[in-house]
């Protein structure tokens, strides 16, 4: 089973339903000054390449009821209406979990910190280091947490996420477990194997 | 010259830049019950339909900087955000209008009601009576505003949507001015001449 989680990074994680292992993780980097149209278009396109190359079974993706502000809120939505699109134009169903679902189904406990996510992260896909954005752990925690639920997640129901998809910061980008590698020597066209 | 306003009904006005007319009129319905993210791409793809249809030059869109509270503006902003990517997608410039300028450049006052909107609408597009739909009337009316301001409007900058696509309500779809015909007459395949 392979998953894709978008939380507003992406990471994809294979798993035998005993052991998992990650396929690729990173964050979507637009321009900042370009039109805003334009920067959707980005995520769009880019999140549709992504779904092309690692073909998942399904896609997970953080619900939330809560932003900072009804700018912030309008933000979201926009770039999480456009990666919801690529996934359902793609065939693919959507899960959607609330944070404290996540959090319970890796760290086993829903108000967990960051850190111990990440640590969780780590040690569950058998990485070398934990992913250095918070957005790629956060998109690899639900889809891990997809898994974990024997794919129960409510199913395309709720409707928010937690946080744009990242226009900026660092990159992790992943081809292998363990390994990451800069943004630039990831190429959409590029086939990623099942391991 | 030929617009389609989006707000949060679509509506396309056609102009010599003296005259206008409208070519259609309407608000996309999608299935109340099914999962949030089939209703996206169900307005994505009428829109993109429309845009094939319709042929505009460009696309008018109103921007908001308010909502109800979070949960509205999250939802609109997912509308919003496929709305534009439609057009983005047909290499369509999108321009942006607050509330008041639309109202000014329809009405000449920046705090018009919405029943002065909708008879200037009727006016100025000679129709034998006013759109039913104010989500209509309302796309009639930022196209109008964009043809009016001769398309110096905010490209692609700003954000926001007053209000989500409309999910329900009548359907005042007209393939030719003034003659309202039912949503169930239209086929998106139907190509529309320009009169």
């Amino acid at each position: 089973m392979r998953v894709l989680g978008i939380d507003p990074g992406y990471g994809c994680v294979e798993s035998d339903g005993r052991r998992h292992r990650m396929v690729i993780c990173g964050t979507i980097q637009t321009s900042a000054t370009g039109p805003f149209s334009d920067r959707l278009a980005s995520i769009h396109g880019e999140l549709a390449a992504l779904i092309r190359d690692c073909a998942p079974d399904c896609v997970a993706i953080e619900n939330l009821f809560h932003a900072t502000n009804v700018r912030s809120a309008l933000l979201l939505g926009h770039a999480r209406g456009v990666a919801m699109l690529a996934a359902v134009q793609a065939g693919l169903s959507i899960a959607e979990y609330t944070p404290a679902e996540i959090k319970r189904a890796v760290v086993g406990y829903g108000r967990a910190e960051k850190p111990q996510v990440q640590r969780m992260i780590k040690l569950l896909l058998g990485m070398e280091r934990a992913p250095a954005s918070h957005d790629a752990a956060d998109a690899l925690a639900v889809a891990i947490c997809h898994i974990h639920s024997g794919g129960a997640g409510k199913k395309g129901q709720a409707l928010f996420a937690r946080a744009p998809l990242s226009s900026k910061g660092t990159v992790p980008f992943c081809l292998e477990p363990g390994r990451p590698t800069s943004w630039r020597s990831y190429r959409p066209g590029r086939r990623l194997s099942r391991a």
